[in-house]
């Protein structure tokens, strides 16, 4: 069973409004490599898993946790870059003024149409996102493998989302992000590092210049790029498998440890010109 | 952030592997009115809120951490009712056996090609899960009065697959979720009458009669219709709403508890002949 | 403006029901060069036509007027196979008894979970309808060849279909179908000939007997395979394309005709037992 | 049986092109709660429905008729918008000009690439429409809720989507289309009214101002937003459900009325240089 | 089974990056009608063709086996758009610069998040690819038609598309594949008139005039309007239809001609910046 | 550039037809893990390499090569398996006779409604195949990694399938299929060697053993798991990764090889009966 505390796993960063920027956040969110496809991908290998060896299905079970806080690290990120995009007196009157005009022009037009500026299911080009992401091969190995690969375009893409645009919002997240997908690049080298494999110098893939995304380098100071989690309110096997020398070429240790302190979830305001949501409707 | 106690919401009751019964059950995971769509719109409906009515965000939280029990309630349902399908001696040769020839017949074929006899995120028809499922209007009248109908089709589509194999495992799962669905129909109904709607005597719908579905009896003396488990860490406000007496014509109060004890989460054997999963792979 | 008379545009002939006739029955429905596909089809078509041609759109505008009485003939046609399918005492009780189980074997299952037995927006496999289906190439001659293919795939897929199942509801439907889509086929033949075109003995595609198929001989002697119903409260130029010798090596000659006398819509009994649909629900 | 009159159910008011507004205007068209939507599941509900209870499926019947002269409706506004877009010359020579460069921009480039200029089967984001969207519960509460949901979801998104662009074309059909959503909101509360819900002042559902969309003023006071037009060429109980006073809180009585009178369906030119569609191709 | 000859079947003409005109190419990689629909369809056509008129089997296989060339051309042509898209710097640093931030405007953001500024299977909307636009019908001249409309909608689409970039790569790609389907046009056109049909002075469609694609001009001098290149390394029948007097208005006398004599593939330069793909991940 | 000789890479043993085993052989062509998808990727990732280490540009396309033929050799399995299926006297008659009742009942209608007994890009379920299937991550790393998870789904599935009917047309297929599918995770484990990882004994992956595929056994003798197929017309740079010791437990030395020497296409009868396709249409 779920718990929950009110509390992001990162701090969001205020800035401006920038819909275009949300609109290719959504890939981090529900693209075919995003956050939905990581926390569904692990929740069902985890419940899938099979045989005696548990220390496997709490490493996965466990990154399926984490998963979740980064799905809804992720939308609060949307939702604070689109909050109060669109000109002032957005449904303010009927004259000839049409407030959204410019807003959608490089914006993903679902995010003002469906909801009231909020995070949704899709990707950058506005896909939805879908089941058949989920990859459970029903083999232990092969599972290991796929979810390298998945943590590794997890790097990847964001750091190219990162180049395009400087929002402050929109890099802390994603360079929170990038962090932990090295320590989640980390678990699964380890996993496969049991089993007898030398990776050699090969991670992380890609190979990243920390210098470039200068929001990453407190999130290593503070050695989250090997450190794991730890979200079981009962006992895990997790540090069977996460513990010892990092397989990285950047070294050090991995350790499991207590989660973020959390940071609050800010609140949006109402949007009554847009019908969006709260109570006004019923008072006017 | 989330955190994980290693239980299940309810109990796995053991019966004989039925592949078909796995097939149509599919749709309460991965069906357009499943239990991945409920959990999903949840998720964004509580993460996307605006306004300070803080009580309407809390109960869609709430009501989301209970469906992440369900999905893996659900995943595990299904995980018992493939495991051990096909004729003895799967993979066991290269001889004119086809074990599984006659399991596939009405089964999922994917059940047995894609995973090794596992749970998927699609439907009853084989049919992925996709973002379009998930419903958030922007618009807290217009999402209450989705979610009502949400769970309304929760109860209608459990009791029409009920009738679909006498299977123990199958039945045990589906009468526990119509009585949650239940609640959920209360809470979402409750929501609205805080609004000023009176329902009259429409609900539950459908009106389903307990007596055809005598798994639900235990639960429903259990008060499990009248109940919302609480899984947060922290306080909430959801008792502002789910509190006093039902809006359902079956009468009683409406009163947050805590979750059920939680039961084991069955272990399932390795099948080293379909090269799932574990480590046996290795070992040869 | 549509207007509406309450009549089926062919009789529906009562046989037992046939659920495994009901799913491939869908594919005339849904499938991809199923009614729904014309229908929308020629709405876009014509809706979207450009120039003064207008005899070309009123052609356009007539045919969709009479998809629209196809599709309302297929899901007719569908439901009256689903209904009464199961075992008695569907829903009759809690015990053992699972009425479902053997009328779903070889069925859609969404047939009785999504709906009470009753048509879908789906194909034979379950796949549902989309709007890439629709071709609209903004080209009149490019339109009017793509049209051809389409009337053509009708007669065969309907052929094919008709080989799966005896049932006298079934197949009446697919003969009366058979011998509209030649009609349309005519139509389109017969105004690419306006422009030039000789087809020598190239039509109907394919040259189906009509030996084989008994139900559409009635049909072809009523003429329906060269009339083209009018469906229009005001004048139309249809007739400038469809009259004057047929393209198809059967010949005759292609008139503009008043639509059939019209049939009762049958009227589908509750199901209490699978809460369909109903008042029954709140006076029990 | 259906029948025409080639008469749209408002007018077009002419303005400039603009591509930008026609590719938001396409969520109104082929959104999943869009005209089609609503066409499409109000043609299977009441081919769908079940049981003695004929005035409510006169009513799911009568308000599909009208969506599909909605769908016409729509179709005919974004091809208003689209005609013409481009600079002049557009085709006109093969040297450096790209006069598409600029209109595509902000454009769904399917406008100007499978069809010349005209509407799709898509949504604003350029999906295609999907049967998925259809709902049909096979419960008479659940789909009369779900309607309900499925026409406040109309105005929200109609109203949303009417701060985008000031254009007249644009505006006009949008204003139309929000105060005929609030009438078949009406019908579908009125429905449920009879079934003894009280719903309060919750209706309408968003609360919209009508003074922040001034060309819906001549619609209201026509009394569009309280009125059912009857399609039907025979005799309907429609009127046993939508008659009395109006379930909104902005009062007045229902009354089934005529459809308005009709207005003239506008000629699009021919497109010779996008070779589309006309005759001339021939003629050269 | 299948042989390759590093070449390009035409040229790519340099010129400057433009991701919006690589947005709009994808519609001819991974569109509807673009060119892995008509390679897949070719492909299934002549693996699936039954009887022993094999001359029908070679000429789809032989056009199949051009189509692999032309995907693999457009792939090209594209990568070549996309390369050096972005402000300089991209990745350089970790200031606010944001070199990405421009290019992403107009194009598909998946170009910059997926691969790195590389070509991928979906259309200018961004909607993937799918096994549903291949046609099959299993009847010959069903097949014959529904490629003829193909091919007439490759030349249309080309042509619409040519107006949105005076891009030199661009244009050359667009006008050495409206010829190709001009010829691959003659060749189904032929191949019904060896049944029987008389095409008047219908084709091609559409009816595009030369003089507005100054790059055609030397590929209809070559004559390759009117050849069938041939990649068969054992021999063909495809001569048996594609000979004698061609099907087009255009006139001239169809053959069957050696391919063309290649173009060197342009190597990509690796993107370190953007991890893409190379071994300097590896080095640093 | 792509040429071809009508040659089979591998045989095809006859047997009896079996629709059943047709349906879930989909799966091996069209599926998220089946010949299309490995072919199409390695297209795109050869298509789209970047920089100057070409012999991994090399290796991509030589096996996109071979899957090109995989393609064809599943394609024609399919086929056989469907050739004859039905009971005699299809088409022959209007009696009560319906004698494709029993053929689709385990079967995927769309192998008998939308073709003429014959293959579709569409996997076991049913479902079309996607582009989103794709992976080029734009990093040769992550593809490489790629590339070994999806050739060992290719074992995993494809010796799942093997238990699903003990035809022999079906069984030879796929035990020569996954001795390729060894070959090519020999190929990309190999490219990861070269680049400093140590793979101990981790494949293949799944570790099956070829006692249980008995026809497995001669391509294993043939050396066919060592192998790589050279379908170059020109030089390639292959052998530079694709030599030396085999990265699998298995041992043995890698070597590049000829093709196999071919074997015919078997040409399918003409199935007038169901208007497919042939001339014969035209003769009656």
């Amino acid at each position: 069973m779920y718990f929950y505390r009110e509390d992001l796993i990162n701090m969001i960063v205020p800035d401006k409004p920038d819909p275009a920027a949300a609109k290719v956040m959504q890939e981090i969110l529900g693209g075919r490599f995003g956050e939905m496809r990581t926390m569904m991908q692990f929740f069902f290998q985890s419940s899938n898993f099979r045989g005696p060896a548990k220390q496997f299905r709490d490493l996965l079970r466990g990154i399926f946790l984490e998963e979740l806080a980064h799905v809804e690290l992720v939308q609060t990120t949307i939702n604070q870059l689109l909050n109060g995009a669109g000109d002032e007196g957005v449904g303010a009157s009927g004259s000839d003024a049409a407030p959204l005009d410019d807003a959608v022009k490089h914006a993903n037009p679902h995010h003002f149409i469906i909801g009231a500026q909020a995070s949704l299911p899709v990707d950058a080009s506005g896909l939805p996102w879908q089941g058949t992401y989920v990859y459970d091969h029903g083999n232990l190995i092969s599972n290991l493998l796929d979810n390298l690969v998945l943590e590794s375009t997890g790097v990847l893409q964001k750091s190219r989302i990162y180049e395009m645009s400087s929002n402050k919002t929109f890099r802390e997240t994603l360079a929170f992000l990038i962090v932990r997908d090295n320590a989640h690049q980390n678990a699964f080298a380890k996993a496969l590092e049991t089993l007898g494999v030398d990776w050699a110098k090969l991670f992380p893939v890609p190979n990243y210049d920390i210098n470039k995304y200068p929001e990453c380098r407190k999130y290593v100071e503070a050695g989250f790029h090997n450190a794991q989690f730890n979200f079981r309110l009962d006992s895990t096997l997790i540090g069977e498998i996460f513990s010892g020398e990092s397989p990285s070429r950047n070294g050090g240790d991995l350790t499991v440890t207590e989660p973020p302190q959390g940071y609050p979830v800010p609140q949006l305001p109402e949007m009554p010109n847009e019908h969006s949501p709260g109570l006004s409707d019923l008072n006017r």
